[in-house]
């Protein structure tokens, strides 16, 4: 069973050398979902080895062009590819004027595969999506333009039942179904089971949420509250405050708060201004207040499974 | 004196693992001239250390996303740097419209800076552009949209004038003006100066082309003949001709027969189909018939001032 996150890239909207603008990939069980798309997404892609194709769903925060730009050269490579599967893509308002304009101008009005939009409204916590996996609800963020943060809510996982006492009792489809489902049964010997001794490994589904971008914003707590793993925005250190005001952005002290304020497990800031050369200091202001954090570097990998 | 060609990406629309869609730098005394920029072309430039702040005329091929995807990204790394100078772009029609439904989109309608459109009609071989340095002029190529090369003609330099003799003979700014025209003058000594006998340096001013995309086109011959250097794409081998014509694009053998046609002094193939694992077989087949031919790599750094 796999929950990973990899970080294809975390850079604010001014490029650095050898930073990617934001893109992540949520990994449940070998389904890929996509959660924004900046320039250079699908290159990064390849260094890490994505399997693209493995990605029906796009979750866009906001239509800044370091969230969204790196959309169209993906959705054009899935096109000479020859996809044939549906591509789902939840974002604000817009995004789909964006694309339909470009694949117009660049002649491929007809994609050999469908897109389908989700609209997503940016001022409420709903359900956006959900499969067999995974519920994914939007988080109303606050931003210079319409934005929603994302939380992957993991479902409860088909418990697994012991092979052995499957064998020695001879249980049929039927008995194993209900042991999954919590009942007990009676075997072919007469022997009552119990849910408890046949099952080997009762899961316990995880949870992640991406933050980004965003100003100060503690209504998010109530959303987020003691899930595994928080990726929030912190463009600026608080002697920038300022800035992070005006920009309506975080600094890596807001971040802190929020993840502290939400009792969640973990914390994963990125997005920093390219003024700041020595991220550490973003990450020792983080530290200060909520010490379970760390950096988003490109290519980082991070567990919820383990 | 400087004119080189740099080379940020060649490859074809498919994406290839550290290998990046088409963008070149012409760099004329540190005047700088991009021809495409596909999808990261903005990160390539900080990978190469190209002075982005110094481009400003953009010339656009077509408007496939491998040779335009990047230009927003561009375009928006300037407003957030803070430009304000007028940037001039050159490309077929359509331009305009993609720029601008993004820009509105991610909330930056209002740039600090202007942008001036130029759309080059691409059935036509004239004059697009012209500064103190280099006449620029479009080739009308031929590929599944509207399609234009450039062909880049440097200006003839103003000539050296020996410095000894100037302060041997006391020659007075008119004079030496005199003499870089070309016209002979009498010395305070009573003595007739010849411009080839003070003219230190007569320079012969270089030339480059860049056809990309286009099928096999020799129309193109009689405007870059003889010609220093000529970057053609060459998608496919002669092996997959068929494909090459259905797409409209030349194999590796058409760019080397209208380089020895056109009797360029060098070539430069790239733009390779994502099926080629081995370049050397693309560079193999353009040698036999255009002996002096290399492929466009990432990095690569063409001096026509040498």
């Amino acid at each position: 069973m796999i929950f990973t996150v990899t970080i294809l890239g975390s850079n604010a909207a001014v490029p650095v050398l050898d930073k990617y603008p934001s893109a992540q990939i949520i990994n449940i069980d070998h389904k890929y979902y996509l959660i924004d798309c900046g320039e250079g997404t699908q290159f990064q892609m390849l260094k890490y080895g994505i399997p693209k194709d493995k990605i029906n769903q796009i979750f866009i925060s906001h239509l800044h062009g370091d969230h969204v730009f790196g959309l169209i050269g993906l959705i054009t490579s899935y096109h000479l590819a020859g996809r044939n599967k549906k591509l789902e893509i939840f974002a604000p308002s817009g995004i789909e004027e964006i694309i339909k304009v470009q694949l117009r101008s660049t002649g491929k009005e007809e994609l050999c595969y469908q897109i389908v939009y989700h609209i997503v409204d940016t001022e409420v916590h709903q359900l956006v999506f959900e499969d067999k996996l995974v519920c994914v609800y939007s988080i109303p963020l606050i931003h210079r333009v319409p934005t929603s943060g994302y939380l992957f809510k993991e479902k409860q996982r088909a418990p697994k039942i012991n092979k052995a006492i499957v064998e020695d009792f001879k249980l049929t489809p039927e008995q194993i179904k209900d042991l999954k489902n919590y009942k007990s049964i009676i075997a072919a010997n007469g022997e009552r089971l119990l849910p408890e001794f046949v099952i080997v490994h009762k899961y316990t589904p995880v949870s992640y949420a991406y933050c980004s971008d965003t100003a100060f914003n503690p209504a998010i707590c109530e959303f987020i509250k003691g899930i595994d793993l928080l990726y929030h925005e912190a463009t600026f250190l608080t002697v920038d405050n300022d800035q992070a005001i005006k920009s309506m952005h975080s600094t890596a002290k807001d971040a802190a708060t929020i993840a502290l304020q939400s009792n969640v497990k973990g914390l994963i800031i990125g997005h920093f201004s390219a003024r700041y050369r020595d991220h550490d200091l973003l990450l020792q202001e983080a530290e200060a207040i909520f010490q379970n954090t760390s950096i988003a570097d490109e290519g980082n990998v991070y567990h919820l499974d383990a």
